[in-house]
């Protein structure tokens, strides 16, 4: 295990001649290793201190972020997870975004009902505790808005990934599977359609065919292992995997089934594609296949003069799962397959990685993502040709990040 | 889908004569359904009240919790995970079980190294951001303190598997392989251990065989996509898969490679194991197949009076995944095969359900796990004859809940 052998090792897939060292050797002259430091002289706080505890104060910039001309006011609007400063697939329950169309609601589960009602033989009212008596499953899953990236349709605009690309989170959640708790309440042979409706002052509902909703929905009470948090619905919200954040209504309180969809406000005026003709598209409810690089990326540039980088991003299709990413150096010229690591789930954020020797120069960064059904992440000149620029929702083209010589990272478009 | 077939579904593998429904029919005087609620009227609060947000004020119940009288003062003490309110596999980063030797060391990551020295070619000092250019991995390990159990040797004492059995946790790791960083310092042929120091008062240092550092060990520098929280070692801790908690020092700041084990004091006087001759095992690294009943239990009662039930828990073990849970409902003399759900990964935790129809009777719950080596968690009794019960550590035996008539739970033995 020379150090000769262990770096060309290490280099696998990058040219290993520029590579600067990834340490300096041990010098005698840094403070940090010759000085005993504060923390190795006092006892810290207590386990006490913090019965639910909180991230470093180092962190503090790690935050959700509003952009506060994007909607009319702030309990209308949405806080953008900061993907550029996280790893791996698990969004922390403090990080995941939230958007709201009345605020969040603070609702008391001791007060909260679920009613099913409409073409079902016997309509029912679950409690909180009620629902939890049905077998339960967990899943981990991502929820991604359909707006996420719908300020880049006509260009370039907004300068960092936590804004073009942050309205997505990804959890493990734990709840009922929708089909129990509808086959308790027996649905009639007419029925065809599910409305669910949120006991928020905006009372969201969209509507859902029967077939989705005895596949793989469900209702769910607990995210990455504790209850929902407020902003995500508390106490109960509907997991639509693979389709768009609007139909996962929060705060639960009905499910009418019904024997075609309802046209409401929330799948007509909006969550519809307007396409260059003037016709829009409805009913378009999977995500499509999607690729991000979040580090280099505006709010996260090379911070090193040069040699080896780590190219990190996310992935995922609301198709199944991912079978492959490519990253590109130079705006798309050329491609390199990236290495995915860490667990695959259907309908979840995978996590790709590539390791390069970076010569202080100039780049275009892109990623390419690939589903399991075979679908292809398409460029925005793509997109643009089938769908215009008149459109707010699934746009799952490809991002091009310009890193300029010295680190820093900015939004342009390549095509 | 008529509501004799659901309902027989639902009760599968349970006698479905006594069952009460899960919901009562819609009733026309329940306001909770007939009123207008208050978070049904008014608007909630915007996107920008809480930039890293919080729990629900209704689930403040769900926290950390200490035992005083357990160890010396609250910086040499442990926060014990709630688990018996958590779901799925995934911790939240602010429940994960803390136990310190010097209480939390609170550092600035710009002034903090690794070193690598002894018996390498190069001895290396790194910065956190050096750690972070090398390539990254994602596992989801579950981590438990070889005293988990621990009070329970002579008896049943605590009662509450907060208490009894929240000296674990599991979430998504993200950091570098140890094999990495080894190997950029080029390893001697004489070097067959490590010593992995902590940067904090008590200056923790155990002795790991090179055989493990190069299998599975990692550097990581973040968990559940966010930076590690600063009792769990914030900027770099040790991540020794399988292995008692111990070993995975925190604030990790040097890696000393030697020819031998050191023998410290933490491999001596403590995480040894005392048996009943009165001669000590050392070296007792991996944890052993274990499960445990999270709901029912004393701090999560049956608050219906009966029908149907959902028991659920957790199965781990340090050599692999879970194969099986049984499950007893009798203290032991019938079983049945309890339902795994959700993903299974390497040296992570499960999660285990049993549906029942509880008629409202006493009952003595049992799980046993069986991992993917075979190994089978065995009785108390069975324990103690090999081990005797001077021992502190890897208590791996079967936990009995006593459900009483009611449905209140108390920590009770049998055999």
């Amino acid at each position: 295990m020379s150090d000769s052998i262990s770096r060309r090792k290490l280099l696998t897939g990058a040219a290993a001649t520029a590579g600067a060292a990834l340490a300096t050797t041990a010098r005698a002259d840094d403070p940090a290793i010759t000085e005993v430091q504060p923390w190795n002289q006092e006892l810290g706080d207590g386990v006490d201190v913090a019965p639910y505890g909180v991230p470093s104060e180092f962190e503090a910039d790690v935050v959700r972020r509003n952009v506060p001309w994007l909607t009319a006011d702030a309990t209308s609007s949405i806080n953008f997870t900061p993907i550029h400063a996280l790893e791996g697939i698990i969004t922390p329950n403090g990080l995941c975004f939230e958007r709201h169309h009345s605020g969040v609601a603070l609702v008391d589960p001791a007060e909260h009902r679920l009613m099913i009602n409409g073409l079902v033989d016997t309509p029912l009212v679950f409690t909180v505790d009620e629902i939890k008596r049905f077998p339960r499953e967990n899943r981990i899953y991502f929820l991604e808005c359909a707006a996420n990236g719908g300020m880049e349709w006509r260009g370039a605009q907004l300068n960092g990934c936590q804004f073009t690309h942050g309205m997505i989170h990804c959890v493990q959640y734990t709840g009922v599977p929708l089909k129990h708790i509808l086959a308790e309440a027996g649905v009639k042979t007419a029925g065809k359609w599910i409305l669910p409706e949120g006991a928020d002052a905006s009372g969201m509902t969209r509507s859902i065919p029967l077939e989705k909703a005895l596949e793989d929905c469900m209702v769910a009470f607990a995210m990455n292992g504790e209850a929902l948090r407020p902003e995500q619905g508390y106490p109960l919200r509907l997991v639509v995997p693979g389709w768009e954040g609007n139909m996962w209504v929060k705060w639960l309180r009905r499910i009418e089934v019904g024997d075609m969809p309802w046209h409401h406000r929330e799948e007509t005026s909006k969550y519809t594609d307007l396409m260059s003709n003037g016709k829009a598209r409805r009913f378009t409810w999977e995500m499509d296949v999607k690729s991000v690089i979040t580090n280099p990326s505006p709010q996260a540039p090379i911070t090193h003069e040069s040699g080896h980088t780590v190219l990190s991003g996310l992935a995922w299709s609301g198709r199944g799962t991912i079978k492959r990413v490519d990253v590109s150096l130079d705006g798309g010229t050329n491609w390199t397959t990236a290495r995915l690591d860490g667990p695959s789930h259907p309908k979840a954020l995978h996590r790709f990685y590539h390791e390069f020797n970076w010569d202080g120069g100039p780049l275009l960064l892109q990623s390419r993502a690939i589903d399991s059904e075979g679908h292809v992440q398409p460029t925005k000149d793509a997109l643009r040709a089938v769908r215009g620029t008149e459109s707010i929702y699934h746009n799952n083209s490809i991002q091009t990040w310009h890193v300029r010589e010295g680190g820093e990272v900015e939004n342009v478009e390549v095509g």
